[in-house]
């Protein structure tokens, strides 16, 4: 159980969220260039009206050329059952549904409250998926930018309906809001409820606590955590400042930590130089990369 | 003793290694700044040889000045017992003295051994010094450039032999080569051998992991912290990486999660307007002042 699990959300949560669009030939070299570093599970996309979000609509395309990469579980987002069923056409070997904690998010954003969206959820449980895995991720699980706070309660509640009959459930912290210790108190709580449905911590690096609150969630047992290559995507509320928590860094960590991710440091390099070349005009971030690896570094057995 | 502790090292490890000269005045109005925000504890510059560091030839002077401003602890650093004397003659309230757990570091920098060494800041603990605080940091603590590995046994010998003389003892991640684990073992080991005598850690954020490091070392007991604000002085191995941790995210952490630091965030982000107009060709780092707070932030009570 030392392990951790990382899923590469880049290609979905970075490029949904960059300023340029990736053509659908590096998004595959990319995938490709991660699977290579060892990354086993990789969220390629949203089955989100192309209309909505152009970089997404190719996701289709991009779900089946990564299932032929060995060794890699395809991860795709759905926000309702018309995109479920793209997903499952597509042969995506995991989807994820997201359920904001947050009312007044959730109301302005899928025009449904939370309690309706899990049952839009539901829904998408009940449909025939065989051997597919579902995820339920709580988001704005730490604070949103509508709302400000959002109740714990709303959060553990949420988890618990989702767990239900969702395979795992994912807490995320959408906007970079959280703190270390509001991670381990909210994990905690979840956990008590779900148990081991309790699966994925899905941080952002908006105010630069990402690996700090991932930190934090390692402890409190969690040992799969979403990231994004290069921090893809920014914030859209801050200009300068990345977005999901970097992969690159987050892996030195654990791997320093003697944690082993099973991904390589200097692959997983190379995979950010073919993420550069994809979408050479977005900003992207990361520490380790630049500094390089640490004299003698041993990464862990 | 919830409350921690943050010294702003900006002024000294900051400018030190920043590209570009920051004008006495400009340092003046900075720390004054600073000191508004709440900052309790300023290291304002190093009594290093001024034809070595010139950015550091105003120490002097710029000691003399934060003097003035009430409740300020003001720190200047020294290398051996000339400089501490020139820290005296100036008015320095506590000196921090670095030892170099790295033989290969040390005796490239200063010539010396680290044994050597800690024979010079023990001349200087016994040179007349009354009502003036001595602070022993061990640097490069947990990994050297050099030498790769610093076993973690010379941290403990030099840690114990400075905590003979020395009023509080600092380990420093000087390179940016720790991760959390090894934080806390290190602390902890520090800890079991000189007790309270152990005060702060001394944190870079090279490959990223300031925040998280810092984290475990709260989480081991520690209460003081120095930081940079902006990370200036960047890494001078790593273009685009920050220096030491940032500042305005470590206040930021610690209150969010709170945890009082005594400082005002709002006020500390226009003292970072005036870092930046005092040194405006300097790249600066920090995630928080990008993002703003979140919507109905709390401080610490």
């Amino acid at each position: 159980m030392r392990k951790v699990h990382i899923c590469e959300v880049g290609p979905r949560d970075g490029l949904q969220n960059a300023k340029h669009l990736m053509p659908t030939d590096a998004k595959k070299a990319w995938i490709s260039a991660l699977a290579a570093a060892g990354v086993e599970e990789i969220e390629v996309g949203s089955f989100v009206p192309p209309k909505l979000i152009p970089a997404m609509a190719d996701t289709g395309e991009v779900v089946q050329y990564a299932r032929t990469l060995p060794g890699v579980k395809v991860v795709a987002l759905a926000p309702n059952l018309k995109g479920f069923q793209r997903a499952l056409e597509a042969g995506a070997h995991k989807v994820t549904f997201p359920v904001s904690a947050s009312r007044l998010h959730s109301e302005s954003n899928v025009r449904m409250t939370p309690e309706q969206m899990v049952e839009e959820v539901r829904k998408c449980a009940r449909y025939p998926h065989p051997g597919v895995e579902i995820e339920g991720a709580v988001s704005t699980a730490f604070g949103c930018t509508m709302q400000g706070d959002v109740p714990e309660d709303d959060v553990v509640r949420i988890a618990a309906k989702l767990a239900e009959f969702c395979d795992g459930v994912a807490l995320a912290d959408t906007v970079g809001y959280a703190n270390p210790a509001q991670i381990r108190r909210v994990f905690r709580r979840v956990k008590n409820e779900i148990g081991a449905k309790l699966e994925a911590a899905h941080l952002h690096n908006t105010r630069g606590l990402g690996l700090a609150n991932a930190l934090a969630a390692y402890e409190e047992g969690v040992r799969h955590f979403d990231s994004s290559m290069g921090g893809l995507g920014g914030c859209p509320f801050a200009p300068g400042a990345s977005g999901n928590v970097i992969t690159e860094d987050l892996v030195f960590m654990f791997e320093s930590m003697g944690v082993p991710t099973g991904i390589s440091l200097e692959q997983l390099f190379r995979a950010r130089e073919v993420l550069v070349k994809g979408i050479p005009e977005e900003p992207i971030y990361g520490h380790t990369p630049l500094a390089g690896l640490p004299k003698g570094f041993r990464a862990a057995a």
